[in-house]
């Protein structure tokens, strides 16, 4: 079982009566909603104004996969709290950055870079797949429409994907890389640009399909226990005095 | 004219004698020796020890390409500093780093990983050549040996490098990836592991023409005046109306 | 249910004894049988000596992942089964080179390099995992030896791989990029250096982890059914029409 | 000074009005003469009309960057050409692939993929830049306009490009990863959409100035002498011997 925490800051959530129309439960809940009805998935949420921004200790150990939408707040979210969540995913944690969320400080820490772009709402954008071998893209068509969303244009200042799975075509002109997924340490990071709180984006069937693609893909197979830099003897005595080598 | 600026914590270099005989005028007085040889570079000094850490914005605006060797004293460089220099290479300086400074804040600050690595002092070291065809490889043999090197050995927690140039072999049986290429916003960035500080290892010529690739290499070829997010009107419009799109 | 067919030439299991000690059933036979052990796998064999080579299309139709074992008679393979097997990958079976079939002919034609490297039989290895995130992976330690491997040495004359996953460390001095990722359109191919003939690899339980992560990693999400260059109408005007867009 | 050969079929060159009022001296004459009004390049055309198709050894052993233009006569070119130039490229040769060059075959030698798109004549282009510090990207703006252009889209099957520098995006709705970078052995390829037969794309001075960026990262820093697959005894013994490793 895949252990989902949906984080959101959660603020247009309850103050826009446009984003309240189309996500009654929030973002988050919205998101938990349709991973909880996927195999193998356990999905909870988690937001801002909750005690330790809802990502306490016990909350984070118990998380596999850290799926992330921020806006207003990201200068809300404490830098400890940002730097732990980049050292859980250098041991293995899974993190999926949503729309805004490309500014978020987690992210931001997990890139290296400005990770700044161009933007404009109310475009009308094409989704194409450009890596359709990918596990994120199964199932997925090689385009599929969404009538509004905000468009986000290049250059969008982020470290080249180690793989890039979708980008989005917008009718006002303009391209993105949408879909990308790097390595950081043990923990894979997928960043996702469709997502406007004032889109019904998330309840559409392809997104929902590719969040749960997302989740099982970012999943961690090993976890490391330390990010320590250990000094030891040479290996070639370890191994011949049958000591035992261990990840550190 | 490639303007580099090599840094050096320069403590080991003034307090141990045993590195002031390798290195009399300091590691970086060392590296800036053979790059001042090299068509097309000019090179300077700056250590912590000066005011700013010898890094005040006047020195920095004028670094196409900033080297950096640090072991001791990671934690004395100023938060601001480090990502100040992060986002100036995501503006398009060059940045390499060398030996244990894998661990400065701001090559950490660029990678969004530990940085965490095995570690053991007096081994000696076969590095070899994996991508001949880059331009960091140029000129280089296939293999070359340092004869005492620290031993660094994986799992070297980096994502995983745009192209991985070299490859350390150590006797005491392990391996390393010991030159990694990423880009970060505009600029490059190269970590290079041989170069511990009581070892002669700047004065091997390999290492010297392979720092004085990674200079050329890592040059600034286009660079962004800000890191700004910017609103804009469709590019479709801007077109018909003729409108300059330009960088942000 | 991941079905695998398990190819080998079959030439030195016949016809050395040496070779028959170790794997009474051929190579092939030894795969097969550790990973029909294995949960949602179900793996045959084929080989060279049998008509078309052991793969007719209603073989290689039933096949998710292609594993292959070639040495001494990598010519015999026609260039239409190579080209096929190829074609096969582009639309999404999986793919994984063992040991020398670095030379096989479809895994070069996937390569589009000359694949060479330098080798030396009856060398001590130790395999390093560089990247413990990856699925193939999971469940393997830092590093495990191999107490007689063939040596192969860098320069191996490959695209950097998307993922370099192991790394193999020669007591002879001599490094290699040992467990290799590539995407070839919807395929994923693998490459994994250790399984010399003579030598007990694939007995060894790390190995055979490996290779049941990698099929697993391999095994198609998506399948095309073309490969054509579809000439079609502009997808606005056919998004606008209610009409379907579908992969070619 | 770099040496470039620009081959092209020259058909539809000879045989269009439409194509010979925009190129009178052929795109391979309007590309020469471009390039040869840059620093540091000597270029020379090729066509398959000419013995040898243009390209004897003479030609290919002085040619450090092969450009390529074809369309209609892919399969005139002898399987054994497309063989000698995937091995120079692997050897350290440049190769550039323009527009319909997708399906050339040295192109797919070198790409292990069927290279399959969409495709319509007669669209509006926009070219967008997504790796603006990359060499090729040099004086480039953020995006330029091509008025008509064929358009090329998505799912383009190519491996994942090392490094994707223009993405373009078409009025009709399509999208396309239109400027990639790959290594190849020792040798760079790049290949890049635009360049229509009856467009006048190689006129703009944009996609000049890009492919004279192309043409000098492209340009070979080392160059093997063969593809051997060397037997040699322990590097470990070599070096204690003094005896020289090499490039095989």
């Amino acid at each position: 079982m895949i252990r989902v925490t949906v984080w959101n800051e959660n603020i247009h959530d309850r103050e826009m009566d446009e984003v309240k129309a189309i996500y009654p439960r929030g973002i988050h809940g919205a998101i938990v909603g349709f991973l909880n009805g996927m195999d193998g998935i356990e999905a909870k949420t988690a937001t801002l104004d909750q005690p330790d921004c809802g990502l306490p200790d016990e909350v984070l150990d118990n998380t596999d996969v850290l799926i992330w939408w921020g806006h207003m707040a990201h200068g809300d979210v404490p830098d400890v709290l940002a730097q732990s969540i980049r050292e859980r995913v250098n041991k293995g944690m899974g993190f999926i950055a949503l729309h805004s969320a490309h500014f978020a400080k987690p992210f931001k820490l997990l890139m290296g870079t400005s990770c700044s772009l161009r933007w404009r709402e109310g475009d009308y954008e094409r989704v194409w797949c450009v890596d359709p071998g990918h596990p994120i893209a199964e199932g997925v068509p090689a385009c599929f429409d969404l009538e509004c969303e905000e468009m986000y244009g290049e250059f969008f200042d982020i470290p080249q994907p180690e793989s890039l799975v979708f980008s989005g075509w917008f009718r006002g002109g303009e391209l993105f890389r949408s879909g990308c997924c790097w390595t950081r340490g043990l923990g894979h990071v997928f960043y996702f640009q469709p997502g406007h709180e004032t889109n019904p984006t998330y309840h559409n069937p392809h997104i929902q399909k590719i969040l749960g693609n997302a989740v099982r893909w970012a999943a961690p197979r090993n976890r490391r226990t330390t990010l320590d830099c250990p000094h030891h003897p040479p290996v070639e005595e370890m191994v011949r005095q049958g000591k035992d080598i261990g990840w550190y």
